[in-house]
């Protein structure tokens, strides 16, 4: 493919071959799981935050990511239901701009497959971790934040109401090598079997 | 500030201080001068991308960002002339998220002021930076590079018609320390001289 020149080439999700290599080249930095993930808000402004990524769905291309359910992009994402993640790997110097819709998946939802994946996700996730969804709600104003330290959490209880997993399903995958000076482009076309087709494309950078 | 609780206290620009820091803590990486800057595309979607801090505008709070007229970015600021920042030091562990709203100024802009401050930035940005706005349109397909290699430029010359300046004039800074668990909310409300008054308020994370 890195030779493919402008032909485009369909192949079976072709860019996660060049993500993984990136995870992999990057991984000695604790940051290199982190990326950004833009959203539009309810007054149509942009909105942009530093989330980590919490590996692919099993058997697909679909990223996850946790989140509080009573964070201000739940609100966001539920009456726009789109994001474009950008995620710089600062040793490789690769960029990749992920774009694609966007599943909530909270407490309440009805899909029992989707409940499984929140509630792995939950268990995947350090004790540490899972306690912040037990503090105060993200973005309110602090007047005393003793109580945080006397949270306790019993480590194999489930999800709390909190907890929220959110799923982006990628459509379009823009690739930048800043070394090499090189730029992807995939774009993503589903076939009637529900499979998915990308086809890649070289651009200018 | 760092002690003032609940309180919303008034200072000038008061998140250039912690801002400052977080430069000048981690000057020691390249990275640190980038930031992913989100925006709203035509379709309505999300747009996120790498892009590198130029500066402050002198005598204010407007952060500039050098980018090429001809990519697609431009037409979506153009029709929502809004976007957020986020960028998030990967050594100190801070995230700056900075909303606003954006100035795209091209070579047609009408206002000389504007125009000497785009003129400013070209000459700021080194010749090789300069370089790329002689190169394909953003985005196009590939046929031949080559010729990227046969671009020359007079280091005296003005900016080229593809040397746009952005300038994000930011309204809210969403500051987070991931090490001290520290969250302050800065907003922006504009005096009647034209002056800024920022209110900062601790916030949970």
């Amino acid at each position: 493919m890195a030779g493919g020149g402008a032909a485009a080439s369909a192949l079976a999700s072709p860019w996660r071959a060049l993500l993984q290599r990136a995870l992999d080249g990057n991984a000695h930095l604790r940051h290199s799981t982190y990326f950004q993930l833009a959203t539009v808000s309810s007054g149509g402004r942009p909105a942009n935050r530093t989330v980590v990524f919490r590996g692919f769905q099993e058997y697909s291309d679909k990223i996850q990511i946790n989140t509080d359910a009573r964070s201000n992009k739940i609100g966001e994402i539920k009456s726009c239901p789109f994001g474009e993640i950008c995620w710089y790997f600062t040793d490789s110097w690769e960029q990749f701009r992920i774009s694609g819709s966007i599943d909530v998946i909270d407490g309440s939802n009805s899909d029992p497959n989707k409940l499984q994946h929140r509630e792995k996700a939950w268990f995947a996730s350090s004790v540490r971790s899972r306690l912040q969804y037990l503090g105060p709600q993200p973005g309110v104003p602090v007047i005393d934040h003793d109580h945080v330290n006397d949270v306790r959490l019993d480590p194999s209880a489930g999800p709390v109401d909190a907890f929220c997993l959110l799923v982006l399903d990628p459509e379009k995958v823009d690739y930048l090598n800043l070394k090499n000076n090189q730029r992807l482009m995939f774009r993503r076309s589903r076939k009637e079997d529900g499979s998915d087709n990308w086809m890649a494309e070289k651009v200018s950078p």
